[in-house]
């Protein structure tokens, strides 16, 4: 760093007695940096467009307004599923969405969001940043020329809204419920018929039973769809334990950028994932309490034991069928059982012993 | 950000043209600053040590050198429970440590570690972030010129090592532990003998049985202690479910930063604690782990509900008079326990919910 100094007030003055232009390192001190953002979300969506804000006003702040980042939400873009694409043509810088929405393209961008029976957070963040997660996550999007990185985590998501009571296997025979990606598949195998549908009519498909069930994020964003006040079961979750966001680059853009603005970047988006997980956990705690008020007669429900137990049985299935079709896929599934099996066993002895003490009071 | 860069390069032709000393703000962004830390903890103490030398690196290379944190460890400085004052009177610009080894000095530092029977760790960083909580902490700590931030949580801690089972409140009558502060006031309440041992003698205490039992961290910090050789039960916790460390730092310093390095320096501050909750969590995971593998008679055990309860009494009793004598404890302690109550729910219905119906499997 001294030498950077010494050199930099060299050139200055140099520049100074020729008359020159201004000296080149004062000039890229100078130098603003303008990135696009594109991000799935629609404008003004809480939460999960909060993160990409929040880490966007930290990097203006501390790089002094030499690093701008606008956004631009899917009301502009209109290509909410397309920013894996657009990211890596350069159409954007970056982008802010989540890693499992490119599985029909990348098949094992899969498993950076979240699992179900997986992960919950904190464990999930060791594995990223302290059990090679980052380093298997590299792997898959470098060939892409992309980068990623945690873009902020939702928290344990709820197991979704239910008309009917799910006391058996029996009971999700033919059950119609909304539940995309690969949680849709562990359901199917158990004999549910998982639907997608457009979130704008999701309220009357509940209503009007179209459809049984249906799962959405957690209190922190079901809250404003509505659901409570026309399904009477709200069960806890299983299938998406720590759904973590994405912040993708572009790695040209990467790499133009000097090396205190990458620091930057990386600890802005870094910062910003963190604080969503807060913000998240915080809304989750507020809205239930909301909810609960105005509609005292939701019941919370856990599935029975073998219906989970079930619902894991098919899920290893399926995990054991990707291991074995795709090597890399084989990686990351293997890193994650690992470390999972040595986190929950903390975890169990930790923060879910402390839980269950106070509860049996 | 705009008017900042003209203004800069109007100063700047303005230097060169009349060959004049170099541009005010170009001076500025060439000044490098220097700030002192001092640290509670010995040198290359692991985890806790890590986090401000984390914090250090990512604010020096974010502020491409214009930010240099040099640290100073309690072998150089001698005063680990110095660093109040000493940062307070400006010896140092920075500290870290943890804000209940203050109590003695400014009663109120107590609620911003972790209390017994309190917040989990997201629970509340919601507090602080997203609660009032980082209001409330300089309400107290402002009138002494400092300002304080969380630095690092080491997740749950364990209970502590034992020499004999606890079946009962009968056994906790003149059991002589190692355990300080404000759990230590808990225990004494119920019969128990706290007592406070250095650190160095605390192996041979346990193994002699001068003490029948200590509190230490959990297997992050326990592996190198070594406690699991000599004592057959570890007990799980119950009075630090969240114990956050602090970054300290003089209130003239912070003023004369400029806005982009003082919020390098929030944002690194913030990163940085939040990093250490992970790898305390993933420490905790592996050292149990190698804990376990060889010693695998250790046995965990968790406080029966009775004693758990009477704990739990003598906690709020504690609480009640703290909150009588004083106004500004009253609101810190009601603010803490209304969001808790809120935050405990969601909670429950959530990761708690999730890893029980994993636990019947």
């Amino acid at each position: 760093m001294i030498k950077l100094t010494f050199t930099k007030k060299l050139i200055a003055a140099a520049a100074c007695v020729a008359a020159l232009a201004a000296p080149a390192q004062a000039a890229d001190n100078d130098k603003v940096y303008r990135l696009k953002m594109a991000e799935t979300w629609p404008s003004n969506f809480p939460i999960f467009g909060d993160a990409p804000r929040n880490m966007a006003k930290m990097a203006e702040t501390m790089s002094n307004g030499r690093l701008k980042i606008t956004i631009d939400s899917k009301n502009k873009h209109k290509a909410p599923f397309g920013i894996f694409d657009m990211v890596r043509a350069g159409q954007y810088d970056m982008g802010h969405s989540a890693s499992y929405y490119w599985k029909g393209k990348v098949p094992n961008t899969l498993y950076f969001t979240t699992m179900p029976f997986g992960m919950t957070a904190p464990e999930q963040y060791g594995w990223f940043y302290n059990g090679g997660g980052m380093e298997l996550m590299e792997k898959v999007y470098s060939k892409y020329g992309l980068m990623s990185f945690p873009g902020g985590n939702t928290g344990n998501q709820m197991g979704g809204w239910f008309q009917k009571e799910i006391n058996s296997l029996d009971d999700l025979q033919g059950l119609k419920m909304r539940i995309p990606g690969f949680a849709g598949e562990v359901l199917a195998k158990l004999g549910a018929k998982p639907t997608n549908i457009p979130a704008g009519e999701l309220y009357t498909a509940l209503e009007r039973r179209t459809i049984d069930a249906l799962e959405w994020v957690g209190p922190s964003l079901d809250l404003r769809m509505g659901f409570h006040k026309i399904a009477p079961y709200y069960y806890t979750g299983w299938h998406e334990p720590a759904t973590e966001l994405q912040f993708l680059v572009n790695e040209r853009t990467w790499k133009k950028l000097p090396a205190d603005l990458q620091e930057i970047l990386r600890v802005a988006m870094r910062t910003a994932a963190y604080d969503m997980y807060i913000q998240s956990y915080h809304m989750s705690a507020e809205n239930w309490d909301l909810m609960k008020k105005a509609h005292p007669d939701i019941q919370i429900k856990s599935f029975p034991a073998d219906v989970i137990g079930a619902m894991k049985t098919a899920n290893t299935e399926l995990l054991k069928e990707k291991a074995a079709a795709d090597p890399l896929a084989k990686e990351i599934i293997t890193s994650q059982a690992m470390y999972m099996q040595k986190s929950r066993v903390w975890t169990d002895i930790s923060d879910k012993a402390y839980l269950n003490s106070l509860s049996s009071q």
